[in-house]
């Protein structure tokens, strides 16, 4: 472990706190208050902009935008796609004696800013003191609606300290916002009629409604795609004012006139609501959430840990729970322009976990999305000379967005993770509907897929995939990568098997979708062959190779790697972070996380002692999935501290670039360390089992899962855990033993 | 050998002939009837343009220029520069009756057009069908001046076989020329004055001034960077009647009025050369050339491969014949766009051989010019986080300018090659001067990269080089690439070797070298310690393999790939053609080839026969090493052969992309496949050694090359070759015996 946290804001329970302002940290700060509600997102940078460094970052989920490439090689995309900044519903200017509010150039004292989890707002307070000796305290106030996702909040509070007189005030809802990668604006052909405004983008040609009332006087203006409400304020000495703005932001796949008229009723129907009953509700709503889905950490100490999971939780609630087919998760989810926005096979292989035992539903319409994508997987297959179904390693709509070759021409993780996904929730579940309605053709084509990609090998004479990169980034153009391998293998077997299920249960369905697919017996024959033979390099300790050749690499010691050096994508020469045996991130390791109970204890041991040191966690992934194995074979010290970084690597900006937005795939790993964990959930056998951890230094831990109609209440304690069942009796697994769960609670000594 | 000869134009010994016109192989024909003269070159495009398929490539030796790349990771560049088309001397409009010349639509019978090998001149005649009924027979000539190098000149004859009148004649020189690639003209702010004219490129800011004169009145217009003479010609039936155009074009680094006043003297004095006797010492040019140059091969049936040779021999000549240390020799010379002008580690590993015994002084300035680059390299090399000097995959001013960081980064071959030919320069010449006065500082600083660059194997404890491609680019990021680790060891042998003789002959110029590159003693100590400890894999057979894992590989049968396939690059998605057996260009075969006599024959055998069937070719270095090998181990047919290929792959479209120009660099292998294949020269071993092997359907092959002074000419023929001398007596080898060359013939019975 090379890295090291970088403590900056209070550690309290329910907030994340900062006092006093680091200008040199305003980057991390703004990703780490970033507010969102699925449907939008915002980072927490100032509403009066200014020359603070910032990335102004106000999303809307689903709006991108298409840059041209050029074409280069055969199978290398000629175009792209990226999410963009979509309708800046913050604008804010504040002017005092012709001073105008920048906290990069004026004086200020008392800087607090705090984001709170149970309430869902950012608050943000300080004095500016002016040059002519004025006191001003400013308040401001914003959060995104997560009971009417189409709305968000803003208000400014002024409260004049030393004075009584006037102050200008200008609030504004602009498109004329750049995306800082290009350096350009994507918004076009902006309408505006009072405080209303719709835009299009340039070449997807989406478009955007944003609407917003005051609850102060002024005049409006329109000019560079921005409205603006301007105000002379009165204000009175030791009075405080309040400006309050009411925002929708409409965005639905509608346009045009369409569009507008939506737009103004979603508007006007948000005038019912009052600001201070929808702080409410939006307190209630979190209320509600931490009641049923909070992670309860006792512990001596510093309530460090239990900041970090319910940060974690906090985002991932915002981020994504279902009900849009539209929605993926995004790596950075609407926190950041790094990663264009895109989803990855994070979504399958780290976050799906989550969904499955908190929102199954939520599980289902994230894999929906993979099914209404298929056509796209499927021309990208086509464009790899291949067959079936090559899921995109980064994409918005379905196409594949990553420009870099070497990721997008050779990771085969998202099609084997979609697959995964598949058999994962269908395994949990149960819901055979949605196995063979959807689940069993996507299984078809990418196991098409894979066939079409496999080779046999050289001397070996069995099949492997070759010029691949697996999960560890750090090696490309690898050959019989053992994950790649391992799972195409299973996804070969699974889709074998899910077509025999479909055959038996479903024949018409299953003659339907062989004339559907034009797939015949023999190509599902051929795949259980290559699944047989499929080379899976290991030693007689049960020690795998994570590739041809790995153990022949030079040896990096990475904790001789100064900190100063990460991200090394930044600061190494590119070429360079490829010649050694160090890890990006969990390669053998997650495999040995996703088909965990294929694996004996004793392989798994001799591979996370081996790969554990090697292993330079730049990659979000990385600290949890280290941390559950080492929680399974005993070694508590490095769970914990596994878990530490996994739980704030944000907050503690591990890896030096929080500052792009929030990893979200951590958060949800996070959740997973805690069940997979400490809880010892195993969930990819017969049945959930459980073999329940306690870190030595925490008092209690408690959470929930659901299961098929069923709500299991876990509550950790030093020496037993306490199961409790709401629903239909189930019998599960707790320290290799079977017990069944009833009205009572069961509890079992540690 | 998947490949096959695509005939089209007349075989004859010394010219290229195309009689009739077919459109679909209008670009092949064009790079085949380039014409260039080192300073400027020119594909064989109609003068008269029109709506053929074509690429109206007009070319300046040296003239460049930039497009940024935008930033991306470490090491990989921001910014290429690219050879652009520049002043246009050719363009040329004809009008009869209203309809304008354009053999892409008007109809016309006995189109004939030829290169003369012998004259150095381009000819092309058809007979103009018009509409009207007319038939105007119309012959185009132009050379480019041997003589003059800043000089070229453009005939036009009118012949009306039918009639009497008028036909409208323009004869233009032109800056708006577009960059195909591009698609985009690089020239601005273009002077004009009479039909002269001088433009300056966009961000190189280089300057061409171009100037014309014609033998016939008119009137010139200047209009979008193109001056254009324009006159009324009055045809008389049976009668010819003659346009000629007298063109300078000057480049020489200076810009704005200086050059303009060079350009005007440069006109003016070509005032006192008549078109017929530029023409006539154009033909003096190339019959001395030939005198002393000529390649003859005598053979039965057709003069298949004489024409070959001597196609390769005339494009070589114009291409690079030394005289200045701005140029090196691109990839496709000045025929064609394709990569970009620039030029690759060819130039020492293929083209010096041919320099070093038939020019010397022009491979010395092949070398300066490394040496004035030197400080690109070192900077190259700071940017991969690496020391010393790395030479660029790609340039042309010195700067790496390859935009794939797959190559630029990976590939050490431009490092050990420049390494390799300093070398092999001194080695062959004996110039002890150019050796410590610059080779010493280049093998210093290319050392010192290399051990930079090369890291401590996991496994075997000894050094090699890690994430390379070796100079089979079907291959990435593999390790200990057999080649990359041999010429890595033997360049750092070179560079301690020669450091320590320019401590023994020069200890000033020594302790001088030591402090301006503040090098250490325990530096050059490492070095070796390096190159002693070098890892290359080869087995109890003394079967190289190529690098780690490449045995264990899945096959490819290359015979069973459609020609229609090639090439790949083009038919195959990027990521497919890096997974298999398949080999592009000798890689182990490579190094047998320039450290020849430091393996056995058994050794050149067993890789060869492994290696030779999992070739295909893809890069026109391939099939001279190929031959030269095979000519080696006896295998005289397949020397034979490979020879045909290469000598006529760009006549014959072997690659199926000749249309984007020639392999310059398969016409200098062609010339060393004769000398080191058929003859058996060795040069990297002690003195000269001979091993005449004379392909069974020939006669008699006969050539010569320069030595120390010395002229040898070697007569081979069925039985026997005779070797005659011209200068001070030399000891050299023959079929591994010493014979002394006096002032008499030795002849040898083979």
């Amino acid at each position: 472990m090379a890295k090291a946290a970088d403590i900056y804001f209070r550690v309290d329970p329910w907030k994340i706190i900062e006092e006093g302002f680091d200008p040199g940290y305003s980057r991390v700060s703004e990703s780490i208050f970033s507010l969102a509600n699925e449907s939008m997102g915002v980072r927490g940078s100032f509403d009066e902009g200014g020359s603070v460094d910032s990335l102004r970052g106000v999303y809307v989920n689903g709006v991108y935008d298409i840059q041209p490439l050029g074409r280069s090689y055969r199978g290398i995309i000629d175009r792209t796609h990226f999410m963009i900044p979509a309708a800046d519903w913050l604008r804010t200017e504040i002017t005092l004696d012709g001073e105008k509010l920048d906290l990069g150039s004026v004086r200020f004292r008392d800087f607090h800013r705090e984001l709170d989890m149970r309430a869902g707002t950012l608050t943000r307070s300080f004095v500016w003191q002016t040059a002519s000796g004025k006191e001003l305290r400013l308040t401001f106030l914003r959060f995104v609606d997560m009971n009417h996702r189409e709305r968000a909040w803003q208000r400014v509070i002024f409260e004049p300290l030393n004075f009584s007189g006037k102050v200008e005030f200008a609030a504004g809802l602009s498109f004329d916002v750049r995306h800082e990668g290009y350096g350009k604006c994507f918004w076009q052909d902006a309408r505006a009629e009072g405080f209303t405004l719709q835009a299009r983008t340039t070449l997807s040609e989406q478009e955007v409604f944003a609407g917003a009332a005051l609850n102060i006087g002024g005049e409006t203006r329109f000019a560079d795609q921005t409205v603006s409400h301007h105000a002379a304020l009165s204000l009175e000495k030791g009075k405080a004012l309040t400006a309050d703005k009411r925002v929708v932001i409409l965005f639905d796949g509608s346009a045009g006139e369409e569009l507008w008229q939506k737009g103004l009723q979603a508007l006007a129907d948000s005038e019912q609501t009052a600001f201070d009953t929808a702080l409410a509700q939006q307190k209630a709503y979190w209320d509600a959430y931490w009641r049923t889905s909070d992670v309860e950490i006792e512990a001596d100490g510093d309530p460090y840990e239990q900041q970090g999971i319910r940060f974690c939780s906090f985002q991932l609630a915002q981020i994504y729970n279902g009900g849009s087919m539209r929605h993926n998760i995004g790596a950075k989810g609407l926190t950041g322009e790094a990663y264009n926005g895109h989803a990855f096979w994070d979504t399958e292989a780290c976050c799906l976990p989550f969904y499955l035992f908190t929102n199954p539903r939520a599980a289902r319409d994230l894999l929906l999305y993979r099914y209404n994508t298929l056509p796209q997987a499927m021309e990208r297959a086509r464009m790899l000379d291949c067959r079936g179904a090559c899921y995109p390693l980064a994409t918005l709509n379905g196409e594949e967005a990553c420009s870099l070759w070497q990721h997008a021409s050779l990771q085969l993780q998202p099609s084997t993770a979609v697959a995964y996904g598949i058999w994962h929730y269908a395994h949990v579940t149960g819901d055979q509907d949605f196995l063979y309605d959807y689940g069993a053709e996507m299984l078809l084509q990418i196991a098409r897929f894979l066939a079409s990609r496999v080779e046999k090998g050289g001397k070996s004479g069995l099949y492997g995939f070759y010029g691949v990169m697996g999960p560890d980034e750090f090696h490309m153009m690898v050959n019989n990568n053992a994950y790649t391998n391992y799972m195409g293998m299973r996804t070969l077997e699974c889709a074998a098997a899910t077509l025999d299920g479909l055959r038996q249960a479903r024949p018409a369905a299953y003659a339907g979708l062989l004339e559907k697919t034009k797939l015949s017996e023999a190509e599902i024959a051929a795949w259980r062959e290559i699944a047989e033979h499929m080379y899976i390099p290991r030693d007689e300790t049960g020690l795998i190779e994570q590739h041809d050749g790995y153990f022949d690499l030079p040896h990096t010691d990475i904790n001789a790697i100064p900190v100063t050096d990460f991200p090394l994508y930044d600061h190494w020469s590119y070429d360079r972070i490829y010649r050694s045996d160090m890890i990006k991130q969990p390669d053998v390791l997650m495999l040995l996380y996703l088909y965990n109970t294929s694996f004996t204890e004793a392989e798994k041991r001799v591979n996370y002692e081996f790969y554990e040191p090697r292993t330079i966690h730049e990659s979000s992934l990385s600290p949890a999935i280290h941390s559950i194995l080492a929680a399974e074979l005993g070694k508590m010290d490095e769970a914990q501290r596994f878990f530490g970084f996994a739980t704030r690597l944000d907050l503690d900006n591990y890896n030096r670039n929080t500052r792009e937005g929030l990893h979200v795939t951590s958060i949800a790993m996070a959740w997973a360390n805690i069940v997979y964990g400490f809880a010892g959930l195993r969930s990819d056998g017969d049945g959930l089992r459980f073999a329940p951890r306690l870190p030595q230094r925490w008092n209690r831990l408690t959470f929930s899962i659901v299961y098929r109609g069923r709500v299991i209440k876990v509550r950790m304690e030093k020496d037993r855990t306490a199961f409790r069942l709401k629903g239909e009796p189930l019998e599960i697994m707790i320290y290799g033993k079977m017990y069944r769960l009833g009205n009572e609670e069961v509890t079992v000594e540690s």
